[in-house]
């Protein structure tokens, strides 16, 4: 991540360039005890206010499958996993999340983290008995960030349900496929996820340096985490991956004959950034769920960390299809080990939505022409003036 | 077409019944002579100010195959066609429209078209040899509506390629599906299309009986040609129709590889009115093209027709997803038989727009919710208000 | 339907030309009355042994929508109808078909079957209130190549779930395409159906201009009935369509984890004829279910007929995969109107099966090359050799 | 991979558990040096005897992009890969693999490599300038299996092509997925791999412990490479991976257009192993390439390892479509690092295709029902008798 400097530019228009470490004015300092080994995102424990709503929302409609539930929590998977749960619905006061789980290679790696964010000098839980249902041995710290991240290996294995054809809907959800976390400095957030382990795989700049993105992975595609540039710490979404673009298709089909067409947020579209075929949904809560297929294998170390330019305006859709305001400005809330609110602190650099659609701000279809290429039908859309 | 009296409310929140002859104050007398027998919409003739820009748009974007054409013009067909075009890009002036072209079941029907059309005071022209390459003995008419209609039995037979699979793009068009046109008075418009022939499948209304717009079909599918409400007369769009979705995703993301999006007008989505999934373009000269797919059977002569509410948001796109501004406003010129501009003149009903997004107008997604039901991340787009 | 004479080759190898009236030695006589307006192929009518396990086929498995039933009968539809049904399944002691049903224009083409039928010298039978729920006034005749053929116009409307997509499954069944019968003299019979009133649309002969199979319609589609050469009348398959291909695809996925995966009996795969995407299935009692997807416009008077070498490879699998030996035996036994098995009659004329993979037949993938071009790898399957 | 004592039955009737060390009389002994961290299958040398003929299959029909060229050798990769080639074709004289290439994590695996394998007895050259264009410091062995394994780290980066959707085919492959070795005994061959820190995923066993196959893995995928048991050392296929279905059904619809449909040998069709969709075509000396989509995540060191009954007769395909017997019998030979063919040992175990479908073998569709439960209309195919 840097700007565009001593990198390549492609036939598209991004720009292609070597991971190098994160430039930032206000580093967290890099611990010297060594990070955990994490394999990928496994889970995320949202607290929803009307859990039998929500279950309707992830159960009926997405048709997560219930691995286990009781009065006051859902645990779900989809249908290529084999661990516990890829998600947990918790009854709650307040819509937020409570956990963003991971799970790491070996038993060991917990005391790595616990070493790894005591180091930091951040707040650290561990439970031998874990701190939710069918998972063991887990650490829960509030990171240097003011997120809620949880660590662990043991885990219950059920049924991976893959083979079962019978019980795929048309929108059927295969995988998790990542979190996205706001925060109001993503170089800062970027460069303390390198110290973790993770590596960046695309992310978008502006001619200056600033930095509105970062996509960081572990398993090796685009990511299993992004870090979103906005007033943080809050949760951008959640995504579940599907095998093809119709199942996003048939999500869509369905909530419209259940007339919940109001929960599309955005999309679908492709992405400019990860490539990937993308839908977003809001749940009862306004927790924002992703449906995303079809990004690229990013395994080897010197996969190639693409650059996108903030005012291209294919970065976020690859239609041109305008980002909505809602998508750039909502999140959920954060909850600390305690079960309160995180307080949200404002980015104080430039905003997406200010330097791209905000009345002084540009995007381009074709970088040449300028702000010119922007098509006329949708100017409203694509400059909100002084509507916000 | 007519109020929602007498219909059935169907589950998913639209209204069927029978089919009956439209009401309207102004009516174009019903010709005593006999309609000609249509097949179906066959080609539309385009004007366009950069045959090559067009050339390029149409062929090497679009995929559409070349039949024959010279300096002045280029005749395209699509895939599954064995007739010689479906479209005509003939270079001119100023872009509209100069044919919207229909075949007839025989070659007598063309004496019909004449009686039809010379009863109603028309202008009528009839050329043994064709107007265009690759079609024989041809009327065209100036019909009452002041759209330049064609109607031809004798065509060159061409290869159908649908079987040429070496051939396909990845969005490769197979038929033409249907036109779409812009009159100010729309029951006066269906009302004639009647007399023509056509049959009305689906239309959208107001509780006061003021009609949207219309579909007709000649062909089993949901329309030949559709009837827009708004300043007219203009051609609002002519599409063609892929196999699958995908095959509509797949022209949008190679507009993105070639810097195209800003061709991209609205969607894709899936159409509430047909059921279809669609896309709409705008090609160099802003004609609209459409690209749809997977209606349904209507060759029944019961066959139901389907009634929407002008304020249901899942009309003209299922998932909800706004329609552009510029999709209610802007339309195509068409050409009168001596290539000059008809003069287009002003909707006196309603216009959709207004009701629905303007400053007094509302949507909703759930009718007994009204427009609370709106979503509320989608707002300023759903709601101009002033802006407009 | 004619030898190659006055055909034009295309480039992918088949013949195409005009429909002229079919040459046959042993014709039935046209009858001067008119015959009844066919709209399209509208249900059959199967017997079915154990009808709970038919039912749980049709309605578990394939997702057929119940509109009615009782303790004997079970009345089924497409997602895509409007009509009361389209397949009936009757509890019986022999499984067999007891009806090929066809809707007509109007109720006065009653009277015209009747006629049509009764010069004919078939048994005819109209009762006023319909042989089965949902369909009112019906004709049902023995017709001459002793097919139980059905006729109505008067039928129950219900609700199209087209916009239900809460409802669809992943292999959504969409319509009724079409039937396939099975007959001696496939000329004698494609005649007949043209004084009924169908169009050939593609056949498949030999260069001494046998005729193994011929695809007629009314409904502009490749067929809404075909004809294929063998011992008769029985019933080959009757056909339902989907909206896609990877509807079919996963229709054998839940087969295959309903470890059902014997009830496919070949496919998927592309035909050459219709170029449509298909499977057979074999229900509890054998009955053969075509799912098909994809076929081409035929609604032109002109539409070119295409005429297909049997000894062409890709006529049956545009793929080259063998078509299996139980697909050329097996088919349905049919009743007669008393609800008595109609004696099937043997062909006299060349088997396809004989002339293309038995002990002196051959086929080919390029006919410049006769049977050198067919794949070695398969060789076993495709020469029979003295196994049958 | 073991007998089934331990596992779990699945809702599908395969057997699931996790890894242990694999059981062999015969192992190759474990070496003390540190095995390369292999990141992945990144290549294949083809030798192929008329490089015109193949450059035309691999470049014209299956659309793979040409990184560079010569008169020699065409270097080939896929839409998504940024390194210099994934298939190499070769020109010589005999058709043969002359190197199964992997990618290592770092330039320092190189030396882990030699001393690995010096240690095994192999013979190892190593290379500085790389043995092939685009690629630098490489080492090439005669593994314990007789196969030529490359391992390289320095590699030329090209442009990743995955936005250029304007060179997109309707059958465009995105990724190299794997390899398939044809190996005597599949026990020594997955032990050995397991030293070289591959894991097992799948594999086919019967209820005496007779290995048929196993699938192993570095990245996680269900493959990397997989060993099949028979006569070896040969490559039995190099796969790649398409986005979606529909383009593979896309490939063997061209195929069937350029009358090439004899280059499918098996499939297309949905795998029990890996749960992928799947077709294998033959190029024009007979090298077996698979075209694979949509496997799953094998990432988590517990992965569950699933083992599947040799009589399962949905275990090579899902869907119980036989198996054809070139599959089993067809394979290419493999070259020694002085390019001479490596001699052939036969496999001494039992061999799939005589246990399953040979005069003596058996499979089932159903466990509990036995050889009953397989298609009686696939008989022929299912139970080949005396004929081989």
């Amino acid at each position: 991540m840097s700007n565009y400097a001593g990198r390549t530019k492609t036939s598209v228009g991004t720009y292609v360039g070597q991971e190098g470490p994160v430039k930032t004015d206000n580093p967290i300092p890099t611990p010297k005890a060594e990070a955990p080994d994490v394999l990928r995102c496994a889970s995320m424990e949202l607290v929803v206010t009307d859990l039998e709503k929500s279950r309707q929302f992830y159960v009926d409609v997405l048709d997560l499958v219930v691995t286990e539930e009781d009065e006051n929590t859902v645990y779900l998977r989809s249908m290529e996993e084999f661990i516990h749960h890829n998600l947990i619905l918790r009854k709650g006061d307040t819509a937020a999340v409570a956990a963003f789980s991971y799970r790491v290679r070996a038993p060991e790696d917990l005391d790595k983290a616990v070493a790894f964010y005591t180091e930091l000098g951040c707040r650290v839980e561990r439970n031998k008995d874990g701190f939710v249902k069918g998972v063991g041995d887990s650490v829960r710290v509030e990171d240097p960030l003011g997120f809620p991240y949880e660590f662990f290996y043991e885990v219950d294995h059920v049924e991976r349900l893959a083979w079962r054809y019978d019980l795929y809907s048309p929108g059927a959800l295969v995988r998790l496929d990542h979190f996205n976390q706001v925060t109001p400095d993503v170089p800062r957030a970027a460069r303390y996820m390198q110290d973790l382990g993770f590596r960046v795989t695309e992310d978008i700049q502006d001619e200056n340096g600033t930095v509105y993105a970062a996509w960081m992975r572990r398993k090796p595609t685009v990511h299993d985490t992004a870090m979103t540039g906005g007033d943080g710490p809050r949760m951008h979404h959640v995504a579940f991956a599907t095998h093809e673009k119709h199942n996003i298709l048939a999500i869509c089909d369905k909530l419209g004959s259940l007339r919940m067409s109001d929960a599309i947020e955005r999309g679908p579209g492709r992405h400019g950034v990860s490539n990937a075929f993308y839908l977003y949904l809001r749940d009862p809560d306004g927790h924002r769920v992703e449906i995303y297929t079809q990004d690229y294998y990013t395994g080897d170390p010197d996969n190639p960390v693409v650059t996108w330019d903030v005012h291209d305006n294919q970065r976020r859709d690859w239609w041109g299809t305008p980002v909505v305001p809602s998508w750039y400005t909502d999140a959920s809330l954060v909850l600390d080990l305690d079960g309160n609110v995180k307080e949200v602190v404002a980015r104080t650099d430039d905003s997406e939505m200010a330097v791209t659609i905000g009345a002084d701000g540009f995007s381009y279809t074709r970088a040449e022409e300028g702000e010119d290429s922007m098509p006329e039908y949708k100017k409203g859309e694509y400059k909100l003036g002084n509507q916000l």
